[in-house]
């Protein structure tokens, strides 16, 4: 049995391997782009999004009149096939191919084609029952089919990864901060020593940018509901029936479980991508914050005898091949390193996305490549820093002790009662000559050391002033 | 006499120009900071934001009884000069300064403090009746001060320049949109010749995405009025009346005429400035929209003779020093440079966002400064399209007529009559041959002149398929 | 027969596969690192490099009498096998770990250990006769191992990889150069028509683009010769023989085929990977270059009627799934995806590069992966597009010839004769009453046919002016 | 008087103030670009660059024969007020106008063409005797002369502000290493203490980064030299003398007093700039270096008392309007900022720098903008960190010796005595049990007090082992 047989194309015949289910552009594709083959083949969530696609079309176009039901339920079956993963290793594409997009959705089409052909008993590469283009790609244009299965493909990971992977981040520090809601310690501006706050307080605040950055995306999210499908090749729907967009979008958003709906405009669907453009924005403030949080846990962990010291953070590994008994902050290191990545990966969707000529941009595949790999590696980061370093933070409550008894700007509980002048000398004066500020407050003549007791109460001092 | 005063601060004396308002820590600046002084000078923005600043401060801290009301008068009527735009000459500080902003916030304290005490009959320098820090930064801090003013800036120049500026543009392209409606034309994907489109639909998919844009600007600003008011010097709100920041808040907000509150989490207000990372991302998908379209301006006004030439372009200038009776896209080529410099701007402000340590962002004034550039070149470079270009652009009616009639991509309107095969071949045999689609298509025998005519309507190919 | 073995690092002890080399710390790196682990795990470039850098450093220690001769020769032998390839699944890390790469420095130390005992007749596991740090890291630490290898991957991949893809291209665009050096067409400026240019002097300028931007990357690659390897934990060279560095460094240089070197200053080798950012901007601008060529290719081919038309590229797939017969740029567009890829990942790099802190850069693995990414990128792209599009390209002579006889810029050649003002009136009245150039020359009266003849000659403004 | 006169051009007649020597072309720019007005006007250099390009191409001219030498006097002689600086106020243009350059290059030519006429006696506006553009512009054009002017302005601002700026740090810097070279503290790796180092070796690697990051703006400014006059439209010289672009380079050199050539290839010096970019990208990873520098200052001077307090930073300015006493980083905080500032203005630049087309980039005026701005601001920031804070950088030492000596991690010294896995088990029992080194040491009955003292001497261990 030969090991490959003839599929056509309108170019002309080419070979391809008898046990896969792709056709002749497909094969073309592998040929003329050998390009970061390792590491740029397409994954599931493409994958999957395609086939979502191409049922839901298939559904539309029976519904509207436009496909046989026979044929639309072969399409059915196979893009099913799609979805659930069965048929990964017929999709071999990479991203760096047709700027649009368009080898990848011949993929789908002809796999869906020659997948619905045997279930039908007939011959791979035949093209009946099931043309690839007459009616897998029916009222479908690469140009519209691709930015829509991008769109669906960053809503199922956004929905099924991102949610999960920073949510449960999200809730370790929440509690974290619950929990260690009246630690008071020193507070810091600058990096210099500043008035109180209690321990709670500084996570909360990484929770609340966590949130913003979160809500955020989703809030960019929404835009990606609006999907290109009916617009066919330029955006004007030629060749769709009026109603395939709306009612294709419709049967795409039950499959996935997302409200989809066909674009408004559909020449902007095209030829932008300014909705995956804000995504990725969005993703890249998600990873500033997520970077500021890291660094706030590795400074706070800084030492453990020569930094900081007020947070002790779990000891996974071995920290250095010469320093025995080394603890580093790892997954500090990891997520910040992941959060440099998501900046590169947003200036490269903010560039292509500018880069778009009349009715197309044809930066598609690096653009929705570069978003995917963001969302899954801040989605595995938070998980990881979950696992491997939030969950087990604790307070060093010994250094946080002491640093906050050694701290002179408590001083500032003097301003409403002495004045900013005169408790600035007397800080400057405890810096100078190594008193503590009780010492130099009562020093300075300026109040007695009853009052200093009354009015600096570094607890106090994590919250406004108490009015009757 | 004397040219000088004699101004103090905690550090000791300082000699200032006696002619100007400022005291001693704005001279220390002056000193310490001589870098880009050309061009980083604070502009009208954040002065005037400053001023409404320290209006609403004195106003909540009178109401409050913080401030006692005649000394809340004169900083109330100082700031108002501030507001003004009076006092402009009083503020000279640069950009690249302390990061938390805190000499650009004395320098407001100080000159209203010094402008106040001269309304008041006082002497200059004297901080009596008016103290800079005690009374006009009374129950603040730079730290929270600073964002506050940041925000108000931003929003002030969303409002008065963006809206404006982008508006106009956006107004003469739907009005175009409109007319051209029915001007059919080749459309373009992958710079290829593909199926018509009109006129109006390729101006409308600009359209579509300078709306899409705006409204995530405006999303994005709705994150700026939340306002770090009333955390004071590290999140608690230390030292403030507990209603002293939501009270500042709304009436910072009567002053600006805008809907303002204090933030939720004054933590996160201080130690990060997401919101104006996501303003600025905002920018940057709008700029990228507006690059596109100057793009397709260009390319489409690109000849006059060996180019696309569809368009006709206003002629502001005369094009080449070398080449007479070059016109140039000029125009568009502005614009697009300020895309990129809003992309510089960008990454600059993202950079920044990323690098808050524990209670604070020190990169405050380097990331206003860029959002607030942004925005104005924007606002600027579309005022002047719209002018130089948009509302003179035409349509080159004789030549879209021609390229229209030469185009061969109508043969997509055959792929329901005929399948994609057959009409391929056809295509492919009228390029190679030098035929009209026409012609090719009755020799390839698949369909008679008459269906050719019936089924091949540019205009019908403008639109979804009609059905009944 | 057990599925795993007990491994034990200073932590304690490890359960690890049976069949792998790897110990507990490998071991406990993927247990606490599961981030995109689909596409993240490191490739051969790495592993090489650890294999060259393992086998130099024991060489130089075995010479120095660091280590005896016959673990030496055990380590020599392991590491054999992990330049050769033989172990890569031994290797199963990814790169968001460890900031340092300190988990891959052991990684191979425990591979190298592993195989040298098992060479030895040993018992994995067991650290006898070698020894993962005290043997194979002998002298070294991960702070200086991962960033010699980080140099020595890139240094190889920069020879065997970029070299030889981007050299192809290269090569066939200069010989297209000279074979097309007298194809006289117009030249274009702002997209408009300009005065002539031959197809050669165009095709020309792009080879010396990439040119230029090759010689900026070996520039920059020649910053990758200095090596940390001698500097140990924190530069010192602590623990280190004081010759360790620089012979490690020369055998490395044997194996490998390169000039190396230990570096000058080991703080900043250990601290910043200055030469690495170098080096990613150097590839960043070499995309750009590609970058505009590819462009200019797309659009010189743009049509095939109603662009511009004047080259043609190879036809090597279909180019629409709805638009039959229509044939993309596609190589073009791969190629540009590419590129904002490579800008992408050098945001990645140049970002990471800022982030050191006292006597270590903690973002080494993102940062070299994404230099390593890009190099394979552009050199498989420009193989590709060289395959795929530039042995292919052809001038549309028929087009050209029309497209230059038309053209009005030529009357540039006038201005010597009869000055730019004229000139430029000359030009305005052909363009607008539809005259060819030399019809609206003599019209004016300013010039004779005879003269205008003699002075506009396109292929003389092809080049300077020529005098006696 | 009128308060105007009449100028003309190519299209007519405009308007231009009487006291003003620009032309028509300046206005019409006026009027089509009122974009950014405030702060990007162009600044000294530009301007010095373009009277340099003039005047050496009048020499030039007139040294061919191609102008009298009485015009080409006149030429000079104006040439060499606008070198000198009075005639800035005659060149009113921003940056965003078009992407070639051309209005601020007939800026010059207007404006040297009238102020030569009035060196003659003529009439302004008459363009007699000196034509802007016959005989100011002669054998040039924006294409070629913008380019050129770009890249002097920029060679002289690497040579007159650059250098100095960042030298004088540099040596600051440099004679501290050299003055702290035997004070021994604590080194840290990933935040975590790490073994010792000395504070002159730590400072000597931010020496190390800077020199390295100079030497690359020194060899990217290499680049600059090669100058695009002599290509004049198009790339191809075209009325020019053959020998113009060589002599013109030349001469411009002379005045400029740099070392200057006509490029090799002028088509790609017209539509690249490359070697602009490529010294953005050096400055770039100078600001890098810079920032690591700068980040580590204000880390080793965070406290006073709850931080590392290693080094004491001179005191500038009252650092907190509502924290008595506080002393802030501000220097570091500037020069940070800066840095991402010169980030931003890098990504402008390289964007910008990919947008060629053709014979064409017209992004010329915003890429030479951004790099001027970042060596401003470099130089003037590193000016203001060396006096504000560098000069005054002094050890803590008292904080030093304490840190040092309950530093665990010069345990890495027994390595070599005891082996890792022993000397790591030492590492954790002090860790856990608070007991010095020493104690947990001799307490683990692995080596003597003797053995220990012998062992573990910081000093020694800031440099390889000695040998005999």
């Amino acid at each position: 049995m030969s090991q490959t047989r003839t599929e056509t194309d309108s170019m002309g015949q080419v070979e391809v391997p008898s046990d896969r289910y792709w056709g002749a552009q497909t094969q073309r594709s592998i040929h003329n782009f050998p390009i970061g083959r390792d590491t740029f083949v397409w994954g599931r969530p493409v994958i999957k999004a395609l086939g979502i696609l191409k049922k839901g079309a298939a559904q539309a176009n029976a519904e509207l009149g436009e496909l046989p039901q026979d044929v639309a339920d072969l399409v059915v079956r196979a893009a099913d096939e799609v979805i659930a993963g069965d048929l990964d290793d017929h999709f071999p594409l990479v991203v760096f191919q047709t700027g649009s997009g368009t080898q990848s959705n011949m993929n789908s089409n002809e796999v869906i084609s020659n997948r619905g052909i045997e279930l039908a008993g007939g011959e791979l590469g035949s093209k009946t029952p099931v043309h690839p283009n007459d009616h897998v790609n029916r009222g479908q244009s690469s140009n519209d089919t691709f930015p829509t299965a991008m769109h669906i493909a960053v809503l199922l990971e956004l929905r099924d990864r991102l949610e999960g992977g920073v949510g449960v981040l999200r809730e370790t520090l929440a509690a974290k901060a619950e929990e260690y809601a009246d630690v008071v310690k020193v507070g810091r501006t600058h990096l210099q020593d500043a008035t109180p706050i209690t321990l709670g307080q500084e996570i909360g605040g990484w929770v609340a940018q966590i949130d913003y950055a979160m809500a955020e995306v989703r809030h960019a999210g929404e835009g990606l509901r609006e999907l290109a499908i009916g617009g066919t090749a330029v955006g004007t729907g030629l060749n769709a029936h009026p109603r395939f967009g709306e009612l294709a979008a419709a049967r795409m958003g039950e499959e996935a479980g997302l409200e989809l709906r066909s674009a408004d405009n559909k020449f902007a669907a095209l030829s932008a991508h300014d909705a995956l453009v804000q995504t990725s924005a969005a993703l890249r403030t998600l990873a500033g914050a997520l970077m500021k949080m890291a660094n706030d846990v590795r400074w706070l962990a800084s030492g453990p005898r020569n930094g900081i010291g007020e947070l002790v953070i779990p000891e996974n590994e071995p920290g250095s091949s010469i320093m025995p008994g080394k603890v580093n902050p790892t997954q500090s290191e990891a997520l910040t390193m992941v959060a440099t990545r998501v900046f590169g990966n947003d200036a490269t969707v903010a560039f292509a996305g500018t880069q778009g000529n009349f009715q197309l941009n044809v930066y598609k595949p690096v653009m929705v490549h570069a978003v995917l790999e963001s969302i899954r590696l801040i989605a595995d980061a938070c998980q990881a820093f979950n696992d491997g370093c939030a969950v087990g933070l604790e307070p060093n409550t010994a250094r946080i002790e002491a640093n906050l008894a050694s701290n002179l700007m408590q001083v500032t509980a003097l301003n409403p009662h002495i004045g900013y002048d005169r408790a600035a000398a007397i800080a400057k004066k405890a810096h100078k000559e190594g008193l503590t500020l009780r010492e130099a407050a009562v020093a300075s003549g300026a109040l007695t050391p009853e009052q200093f007791d009354e009015w600096v109460v570094p607890a106090d001092m994590t919250r406004p002033r108490q009015v009757d």
